[in-house]
């Protein structure tokens, strides 16, 4: 009746398991990686995702949340293991974990699979570098009714625990999606959509420009940019005022202020 | 005439004293700070801020910006070290130092000396904990045409090597002043000014609120959001939709989304 188990010891093969899954490496190979606390796990049961792994703090305080977590977990078969706070701490690699923490397997929907229709915006991030730049555009999502991210080409991994921690929860609302640039201009264009970006090239002001549903926002590197072809290729390149010295402003910023801006104009009643 | 000096070995004093600047202790004991990149350090130039101390890695590659810099600092009274790649890489934390770092005095402003006419925006954050968000915020205030960050209670280091680094050059053109919720209070109302901050409390949309200059665009904590008292002492609360399961954006981006907002009810030429 109790399927709890309790592990101990830095060696525990599960423990060293578990620590592994903070090497993209390892989650690859094991398909698998790591949420921790009670919020972000609570929110992914509520999302209808569970951890195949749950793991819990020695000495925690009793929450009526993560008993439901627990049972959950147990009634889906899943297992569930009590360790000690510092081993915890060395799977997570906090210094202060959280007192609960959870396995999930990884999961990536392919671009024919995305329903464009469902979502009126949809965010995509060009070899974006910062996993919890990566992870702030998920929340982003999540906020403005975005149907999902798609990462092109050469993205920070959205399951690496920065990512996760930074999306607070959306990694479970947003389907994610990983794909080439070729790959995805082929999908986008083979049916409605339109594909916009933050530009200097040839580009509007983004305030009252044309958006349309379901728009495409995307965003490009931390350092380079979107490369020029990608953004010849939009429909439409929009401008941010930069009063300052600096000619661009955060990916993840620029992301957000302009997605709040097609939501303004697709969804003004939402504003 | 030449006035370069070559350092080598990671005992030698200048070394050490240098990889202290990663730490907060020392940089507050030093009154120092570092700032690393070609880039960044010929923002600071053009801004009017030279380095004290200009460190440029052996074996680098010549670059008319670079001869500018060395020039100025040289001008001024500052020195000029080379060193190896290696222990470059060791002062500033990074595996790929970019070849020239700058130590700087730290500035910090006084509530009492800013000019708050002198802009019609300025960003206030309380308690902010993470040095990129601070940065990030400092790089979009130099976008909206900000005065400067204003910081409250206990907020990250804005000399850290990781908040220069995510200012993009931010921290040479923004003012920014550190100060107790109380001091700075009492400095608003002594004069004009709208504090604004997002809300859930009593708020209104966000869009067509009546901002007016200068507004204080005020963001709290990435854990707790702000203390109910600061929001409300505010002149407008605003609330930005959350269409979502979350009830919150990062801190930052609620800021640069507010930020820009009030950008276009102000300026609306410029965007």
């Amino acid at each position: 009746m109790n399927p709890r188990r309790t592990i101990t010891g830095f060696s525990n093969p599960t423990v060293k398991l578990l620590r592994s899954l903070r090497d993209k490496k390892h989650r690859k190979r094991e398909g698998k990686f790591l949420a921790e606390g009670l919020r972000l796990l609570t929110d992914a049961r509520e999302s209808g995702r569970l951890p195949e792994m749950l793991v819990m703090a020695l000495g925690r305080d009793e929450h009526p949340l993560l008993s439901a977590l627990e049972a959950a977990v147990v009634a889906a078969g899943g297992s569930v293991i009590e360790t000690e706070a510092e081993i915890l701490a060395k799977i997570t690699g906090k210094d202060n974990p959280q007192a609960v923490a959870g396995v999930f397997a990884e999961f990536d929907t392919g671009l024919a699979a995305l329903d464009r229709s469902r979502a009126p915006i949809w965010l995509v991030a060009q070899a974006l570098r910062d996993p919890g730049n990566l992870g702030t555009m998920l929340r982003t999502g999540d906020a403005v009714g975005a149907g999902g991210l798609i990462l092109l080409d050469d993205c920070a991994d959205p399951f690496s625990v920065e990512a996760v921690r930074a999306s607070m929860g959306a990694i479970f609302t947003q389907q994610v999606v990983q794909a080439r640039w070729d790959e995805f201009h082929a999908w986008l264009r083979g049916g409605p959509g339109q594909l916009v970006a933050a530009s200097l090239r040839e580009a509007r002001p983004y305030r009252g420009a044309p958006y349309a549903a379901p728009c495409f926002v995307m965003v490009g590197n931390e350092s380079r940019g979107l490369p020029e072809d990608y953004e010849m290729a939009c429909d439409l390149r929009v401008t941010m005022p930069m009063k300052g010295r600096a000619d661009s402003l955060n990916a993840a910023v620029a992301g957000a202020v302009l997605a709040y801006e097609v939501l303004a104009a697709l969804d003004p009643a939402a504003t």
